[in-house]
């Protein structure tokens, strides 16, 4: 297979396994919470974390369909977040993925409750024994608290928070280091950590070769999304103020200069590619991490 | 130990293990949440969940102790879903337990990263390996799935999504139980079944026994509750009208008068005191029944 297609294949997956999740007898009794979250979870998306924990199963030695459950519930986090990061007393956004965000189209009340219903069916799903048969209860377990942590506050949440409070200041590279680490970082390393404990491959050195690529992968592709936030608006608009600057966020280009960051983004698409070769058949994940900073999709 | 000195014990206990579960060494880099989770978490509350978790475990030969990590995850997720249903876009209360809420002392944004962050470390206490030694891996993953089938969209959630959707609205004594049962009933459901699978009574007849006696306890309760809502402000306003008719919300004395309703609180409360017996040394479980309802606390 080649990249797009093994990317196509493992988003189709978890699109699947999405629909799957988010039905239920009860839509019969309130239907509104079930449309508003798949309005959102099923709006498209790279699916870019689901796929990193399908072919780290794979190149595990397991089959990406047994970590399809955790890879489903790494999707409904990841757009628990979106959902909850538009609304109006967040970033109050009112367009994602080209379409009206989750609050303009349900209300606010809803959008919070089909966040937290997100949230909440990403460890339903991962617990439920009908997903995990074939599986240990102590490889489950692992996986799932793994996920829990990266997810929480002292992950994903985090990084929300950092960036919220952020706003409008100055800050220091590390600091923004640290915010991205947490944001989008901790649910990338978890993607690629939970793949390989799921395929029974949850030795040291195994997860902390996830973990580098994930983390270098997830920090390359950071600063090439702040670069087009850049770039992107100068062709279009004919100014270099993206929207990320006009909400007073900090952003790599910012503090580091584009120059710099373009080399930033080369160095650690090379780490991850080297953190890659410990793992055998890795031509995808190499691919991949090239791929992300390629500005071609 | 009478009935206040064993709900006393498990209170203290809860709030030791929430105390523990809410701090982190990420605070030095970002305090607000943590302040936040631990301001509504902390203040108080009969912490009646956790006490079920922790007496059902107790009565099925477990230890209260080793149910503590469930009775603090089901105390969390009780606490985020005020949190949230407190918000401006929700009920927009300003005051929960005699004090500002959430959001008017961290701000909206806040206040729904905190909800957020008290539901994930649900999870991530319940999943830690340090929390549940002593227990199997199996144990704990069918305790944990049962706590996140009653929090969601299936259970708690659904219970919300159907109380916002029938404010202002005519609805019958059968929707009334529906959104009821699911907004209140579902964890405390949890509460009890938890309990005896986490001492090792996980077989169908026990956790029937629990269910019934949770789910009467539960209803009567409410039902207690939305009388005192309208017989208080008697008292204290001289109008039977409650905060809840207020708003909009029906109630089961709007529905089915007050006198049906008093009766209805002993029938159920004489279901609750009928399973109880199920269990050996269920005097406490029998006593709370009757406690729950009498208006003495």
């Amino acid at each position: 297979m080649t990249l797009t297609e093994r990317l196509d294949y493992y988003r189709k997956l978890t699109e699947q396994a999405l629909e799957q999740a988010l039905t239920s007898k009860n839509e019969a009794y309130y239907p509104s919470v079930f449309k508003a979250v798949r309005y959102s979870a099923l709006s498209g998306g790279k699916r870019l974390r689901p796929a990193l924990t399908m072919e780290f199963c794979r190149v595990c030695g397991g089959t990406p369909e047994q970590a399809l459950p955790f890879a489903a519930a790494l999707e409904m986090i990841h757009t628990y977040s979106l959902i909850h990061d538009d609304l109006p007393c967040m970033d109050d956004d009112d367009l994602r993925r080209g379409r009206p965000t989750n609050h303009k189209v349900f209300g606010e009340a809803t959008a919070v409750l089909a966040g937290d219903a997100l949230l909440n069916r990403a460890f339903e799903t991962v617990l439920s024994p009908q997903n995990t048969r074939g599986l240990s209860a102590e490889t489950v377990l692992r996986a799932a608290s793994c996920l829990a942590r990266a997810s929480g506050m002292d992950g994903m949440i985090g990084g929300q928070i950092l960036d919220m409070e952020s706003e409008g200041r100055q800050i220091s590279q590390e600091t923004l280091m640290l915010l991205q680490r947490h944001k989008t970082g901790c649910l990338m390393q978890a993607a690629a950590t939970m793949g390989c404990i799921l395929a029974g491959r949850g030795d040291a050195a195994t997860l902390e070769a996830a973990e580098c690529y994930a983390d270098n992968l997830g920090l390359a592709f950071q600063i090439e999304d702040d670069l087009l936030d850049i770039e992107g608006d100068i062709t279009k608009f004919g100014k270099p103020i993206g929207s990320d600057a006009e909400k007073g966020k900090a952003t790599f280009p910012v503090l580091l200069g584009i120059a710099r960051c373009r080399e930033l983004v080369r160095e650690l698409t090379d780490k991850a590619v080297a953190a890659a070769a410990a793992f055998p058949d890795h031509a995808f994940l190499e691919e991949l991490a090239v791929y992300l900073v390629s500005r071609d999709y």
